[in-house]
C-alpha cells in the first residue's frame, strides 16, 4: 500500500472553539506532516514527531510556503440552481417564483442535470468544497446526475430529490407517492455507495403536502442514517404563510417536529428568526442549522443570530445556499458570516468561521467521524492554500504576526483563488491553472 | 495628432436613473464605436453612425466580445490604511486606536510613503479604480508621495493630509497652525497640477480643534474649488462622543456646518445615521455623501439609507473605504451595496450601481464634467471588462438576456478579475495577466 507523506503548515480544529475554548479547540503545526494511506490519514503532528516513524517506502509531496487546512464542508446549497445566481430584484417567495422554479424545471432532463453536476461539482473543488449537503430538483434525474458525478470523484456528497407537491407550479411538482417513491429508489441505489448519502428534501412546509410530510417522516424513521435536510424561518413572508397554513401549529418548527422531522439527522438551512425556545428544541434534538450569510443578505433575509445558537448548544455550520447565496467560497462566506454577526454585535473569530466551514460543517451533517479535521483514521479531505493568490493577498500575510491574524486575513481577502489544490481522500482533484 | 478609435459593446450613464428614469439614464451600444484624441473623447455612439466620419489615419484597438465601461470613481478611501485591511474585531473607535493610528504613524517616513502609493495606486488600476478621493495620514509625506505617483500615471486623484489635532496618539498629531501650513503648502505644489486636486481632509469632528475647523473652513472659502472630505454619523459610539463635544450643536452636520465645511464641495463618508433634516439640508448645500458598504458592514455600523438620501436629492458616490472596507473592486462594492439596501427593503438596480460608481461619484466629487462617462469632451477614462473572468462568470454571463442582467451579474459575481484594460486619458496603464 502506498503511504504519501505531505509536508507544509497545517491548521485545523479539534472541537467547538465556542464550546471549549480556542486553544484547546485548534492545532496549528507550521512545520507539519499528514500521513497517508488508502485515503485516509495514518498520522499527523509535528514533522519532527512524526517523521522519524517513517518507512522508507513513502511518496513525499511538499507543500512548504502554503498552509493546508481540511476541505470546506457547504452544508446547503442547490446544484440546479448553478445557471441563475444572482437573479435580481426579490425577495425569497418572489425569486422562487420568478426564477428558480422555471430554471428547475429544466432537470427533467438527464443531460442537462449530467452537464449541471459536472460544472457544478468542478466550482465546489475549485472553491476548496470537499463535502456538500446538497438540493436537487423535484426530478430524480437531477440527483441521479449528481451522485455519478461525484460517485465519480470520489466526494463525500450528501444529496436528495426535492420533494414539493403543492403550491408549486406543475412542471415542478411530485405526488405523495412519486415523492416517496422516487426517495425510496434514490436511497436504494445510491445512499452508501462509495461516499455518498441520501437527504430526504422537503422543499418546506409550505410545498409539502401533509401526506407528504408524513411519509418523508416515515422514510426518516425507516432510514435512520440518512440525512433530512430542509429550509425554515428565512424569511417574513414564507413565516406569515407557514402560521397561515397551520395555524394550531406552536411555530415554525412544531410543524416540522409534528411529521417527525425533527431529528439528530435534521438540518435546516437559515432559521433566521427562530425564538429561544425553537432553538432549545432543536438542540434538545440535536438537530443542525446552515447558516448561509450571503444568500440571507442577498435575498434581504436577515441576520442569523449565531450567538443564540451557540448559547442553545445547537449543531451549525456554514452554507453558501448557491443560488441564492452569491458566492461558492466558504472563503468569501466567512467574510459575510463575520459581517452580519458584526452588525448583531458579535466577534466571529476566525477560529470558528473556520471550524463552522469545516468539522463543525462536518457535525452538522453527522459525519464529524469521517471528516472536518486531520485526526487518524480520517478520510484525507484537505486544501493547500496559496498565500500569494493576489497582490493584496499576499502583501497583507506577510504582515500577518499570528496565525489567527493569517486565517482572518484569509477569510476577509480570500475567494477561489486561495485555494491550489483540492484533495479528495487522498487524491488531488483540483490544481489552480497558473 | 493620434486618433484612436476603439470598438467594442459600450455602457454608460448619462443621469442618476433614479431621477430621469433608467431609460433616459443610460446608453448601450453593443457595437459601438469610441474616438480619442489627446486623452480625451472627441466622438461616441453606435459604430455605423461614427465610423463613416472617422478620417484616414485612425490607429484602431478591437476589444469585440468584451463590455467597455467608464473607469470607476472611489469617493472614499484609505491610502496608508493598505496594510491593515482586515484587522479584526473592533468596531470604529477601538478600530481605529488599536489599528489605524499605528499603521498611520508610519508615514512619516517618505520612503514608506512612496512604496505604499506605488502597489495602492496598482491596486486601483487593476480594480478598474480611474479616480478617488483619497484619505492621507496627518503627516504631508503621506501625501506628497500619493500625489507624486499619481502624477506619474496621470490620473484624476483628489486627496489630503488629514488633518488631527485632538483626541489622536501624539505620533499622528498636528496642531491646528502646522495642519493649516501644510494644507496650504501641499494646495500649493499639487491642486491643479496635471489631473491632480486636493481636498481639506478634517479627520472627524472628535479629532479636530475648534481652531483647527475654523481654519479648514477658511481654506475652503479661499479656495473654493478645494474639495472638503471627512466622515459622519458612521457609529454610534463616534455620535455619542459628538454630542458630549458639541452639547450645543443641532446636530452632527451642525457641528461641520457651524465652522463653513458645509458647501457644495464637501464629501461627507458614512452618512448611516443622519435624520430626514440633517439630509435636506445637504441637498441644499449641494453637499455630497459617500456609500461605503463594505466598510459599514464589517465594523458592524450599520445600513446606509439610500433612498432616504435620493428622496431629499443629496448626491452619492460609491466608496471602498479600505482600510475598512473588504475590497478596492467597485464590483465588490456594488455586490454588497445591493445587499444593504435589500436589507433596507430596497431594490438596488444595476444601472443605480454603475451610475453610482462612474458617473455619480464624478458628480460627488465635483469633477462629472471631466469624468464619469463617453461624453465627448471628458477625460477617457474607461475599462475593459472580461466577460469570462471565471468559469462562473462567464457560463452565468451567457445566459443573459438583457444588458441590466449583464451588469447585475458583473455586479454581483465580479471583481478585480472582471477587470481586463484600465485606460487613464486615454493610455492603457493596467492589462492583466493571462
Amino acid at each position: 500500500m502506498t503511504t504519501t507523506a505531505i509536508k507544509g503548515a497545517f491548521f485545523h480544529l479539534l472541537d467547538d472553539p465556542s464550546v471549549v475554548g480556542v486553544t484547546a479547540a485548534h492545532q496549528y503545526e507550521p512545520d507539519g506532516l499528514l500521513v497517508l494511506e488508502a485515503g485516509r490519514v495514518t498520522a499527523f503532528g509535528a514533522r519532527v514527531d512524526i517523521e522519524p516513524n517513517l518507512g522508507p517506502d513513502v511518496s513525499r509531496i511538499d507543500h512548504t510556503g502554503s498552509l493546508i487546512v481540511p476541505g470546506f464542508i457547504d452544508t446547503h446549497i442547490h446544484f440546479p440552481q448553478l445557471d441563475m445566481i444572482a437573479s435580481f430584484g426579490e425577495q425569497l417567495l418572489d425569486w422562487l417564483e420568478r426564477y428558480t422554479f422555471p430554471e428547475e424545471a429544466k432537470f427533467l432532463d438527464p443531460a442537462h442535470a449530467a452537464e449541471c453536476a459536472d460544472f457544478f461539482l468542478e466550482e465546489l473543488l475549485r472553491n476548496g468544497t470537499t463535502s456538500a449537503l446538497v438540493y436537487g430538483t423535484v426530478h430524480k434525474e437531477s440527483v441521479d446526475a449528481l451522485f455519478e458525478a461525484a460517485f465519480a470523484r470520489n466526494m463525500r456528497l450528501v444529496a436528495g430529490k426535492a420533494l414539493m407537491d403543492r403550491n408549486v407550479p406543475e412542471a415542478v411538482r411530485d405526488t405523495a407517492e412519486s415523492g416517496d417513491r422516487d426517495s425510496r429508489d434514490l436511497i436504494a441505489r445510491w445512499h452508501g455507495k462509495g461516499r455518498l448519502g441520501y437527504a430526504v428534501t422537503p422543499r418546506f412546509a409550505p410545498a409539502c403536502s401533509d401526506e407528504q410530510m408524513t411519509r418523508a417522516g416515515k422514510l426518516l424513521a425507516e432510514f435512520p442514517d440518512v440525512l433530512m435536510h430542509t429550509h425554515m424561518s428565512e424569511n417574513l413572508g414564507e413565516m406569515d404563510w407557514v402560521k397561515e397554513l397551520y395555524p394550531d401549529a406552536k411555530d415554525y418548527l412544531d410543524v416540522y417536529d409534528s411529521f417527525g422531522l425533527l431529528t439528530n439527522q435534521s438540518v435546516f438551512a437559515h432559521c433566521i428568526h427562530l425564538k429561544g425556545e425553537e432553538f432549545q428544541r432543536m438542540a434538545e434534538a440535536d438537530a443542525a442549522i446552515s447558516y448561509c450569510p450571503t444568500s440571507n443578505l442577498f435575498l434581504g433575509s436577515g441576520l442569523f443570530n449565531l450567538k443564540e445558537a451557540e448559547k442553545y448548544g445547537v449543531k451549525v455550520g456554514m452554507g453558501t445556499d448557491v443560488g441564492a447565496g452569491t458566492s461558492f467560497s466558504l472563503l468569501q462566506t466567512m467574510n459575510e458570516a463575520y459581517k452580519v454577526c458584526h452588525l448583531k454585535g458579535h466577534k466571529l473569530d476566525p477560529y470558528k468561521s473556520f471550524y463552522l466551514s469545516t468539522l463543525g460543517g462536518a457535525r452538522a451533517l453527522n459525519m464529524g467521524d469521517k471528516v472536518g479535521n486531520f485526526e487518524v483514521g480520517k478520510e484525507a479531505d484537505f486544501l493547500v492554500l496559496d498565500m500569494a493568490a493576489t497582490p493584496l493577498l499576499e502583501r497583507r500575510l506577510k504582515n500577518c504576526k499570528s496565525i489567527d491574524e493569517t486565517l482572518f486575513v484569509l477569510s476577509m481577502l480570500g475567494d477561489d483563488r486561495a485555494v491550489e489544490h483540492t484533495y479528495v481522500a487522498g487524491a488531488c482533484r483540483y490544481s489552480k491553472r497558473k
